[in-house]
């Protein structure tokens, strides 16, 4: 319902489907074990397996990755081998609903998940109290200071380079920002877990971890999920649109994690990590 | 961080933590049995139990729960008996860990979850693609009609009747409002399942359900499980301030359900049940 309409003088929009956010079920499975099923945008369907597993067997290199093969039950099995990305002439994104992943013999395998999660859960982290190890590597280099001065524009460029992002906020974003100061890429899913699942999983298929002094900026809210999946890829900083929740400010602290909320219109709150945050 | 500074001329703001939404995890037993831990923001925990049984177990009727206490593991056990109602002067909310719910016979038992949830997930919904059964009840009498002028009214109106709300959109919110178009509760919560899960279940333990000809208020997106809660309550109509997604989209249709989005700005979508709206 596009211009200043009230409903409904303009009937016809209400077949308007372009500002729907697709959402559909993805099956991760390890080796012949089904581990989980997740509702997520699809796209970019091996950075979140990849993601996901970094948050639930501690997976550090992408050497630990043996391959992984998107499945599409109207095409049947594609293999997709150990490079990590989609030929996107061959295949249809929308139609992938299930990635296979082998892993080496070092990898311990999730518990697998009885339910489909809900896409704003992602695959929801098991035990995420009790379980959480924390990060592998240092978050910061000694020296390393974030820039408070460079955050909105971290938020405005991961903005502006959303593929799928609508003007409504329907779509969650991720993005990673490298100790140079740079956006390396930007990931969008239905859910904001799935979209940093994305993102780490990417920078996993890509020999960037650990992403010591390397920040993850977020389109939306912070809970303890976020926090938990940064702090195990080792991220010194988060920068969130929205607030973090108490769990999320308690654990970015214990870490020194720098974890700034409410980005935008010129502002912004430090909620952890301030002795790292440059003056 | 107030005024329009930027940061970090105001240092002293970093240690605010007025808005910061508390997260903390809630256990729901059913009997002896631990069912689920969910996270979620404190408060109208025994809603919350309650709406999460109507989706889960098929629960329609107060009468099927026999009792519900709340536990807090600092001062112990607290019988609250089948009022439904915690002594907001002898419990402390945030002091709540856990709900146990005592049911007739007739219910049958969800399925437990091995796993913690997060809050923006709730406890998510079993096999939610496979196992939804649909509505126990008419979405609709006969005549009913969604009249659309009043659909940015209640979503005004719920932003005004939030407690907890600050400003920052930190915290989701969901309202029910009855066949008379007035808004009966709004309920709040860092998850939106949760928010949703609430008003269902105040609508159960105070005797409103079927939900028939009720409208749904929702303060973000709608998933495909926002859509399944609402329709097992027999919801009539959903209105949100954000967008729905694709599965949304196709559940709503199924049942015929009003299903209308980007209700702000004086515009809205009808994504379903068109020929339930008023023109």
């Amino acid at each position: 319902m596009e211009g200043d309409s009230t409903f409904p003088s303009n009937p016809e929009s209400v077949d308007r489907v372009d500002r729907v956010v697709v959402e559909a079920p993805l099956t991760i499975i390890l080796g012949e074990q089904v581990l989980a099923t997740t509702m997520r945008t699809p796209g970019h369907d091996l950075d979140l397996a990849a993601g996901w597993l970094v948050s639930e067997s501690g997976i550090q290199q992408s050497n630990q990755i043996i391959s992984m093969r998107v499945f599409s039950g109207s095409n049947g099995e594609r293999a997709v081998g150990t490079d990590f990305e989609l030929d996107s002439e061959d295949i249809n994104e929308e139609e992938v609903d299930a990635v296979r992943v082998s892993v080496s013999r070092d990898v311990v395998a999730p518990r697998p998940r009885a339910y489909i999660t809900s896409s704003s859960c992602g695959v929801c982290s098991a035990d995420v109290l009790n379980e959480f190890i924390g990060p592998s590597a240092p978050l910061h280099s000694s020296g390393w200071r974030f820039d408070p001065r460079n955050a909105l524009g971290f938020v405005e460029e991961m903005r502006s380079r959303q593929k799928m992002f609508d003007l409504t906020g329907a779509l969650h974003a991720a993005a990673l920002v490298g100790s140079s100061n740079e956006i390396l890429f930007v990931r969008e899913d239905v859910g904001r877990h799935n979209a940093v699942d994305k993102v780490v999983g990417h920078a996993l298929t890509t020999d960037l971890m650990p992403l010591t002094d390397h920040t993850l900026v977020v389109s939306g809210r912070v809970s303890y999920e976020i926090v938990a999946k940064a702090l195990t890829a080792s991220i010194g900083a988060i920068v969130a649109v929205s607030g973090p929740t108490s769990l999320a400010v308690d654990l970015a602290r214990k870490y020194d994690q720098v974890l700034i909320g409410f980005a935008r219109e010129r502002r912004m709150n430090v909620y952890s990590g301030q002795e790292r945050v440059a003056s």
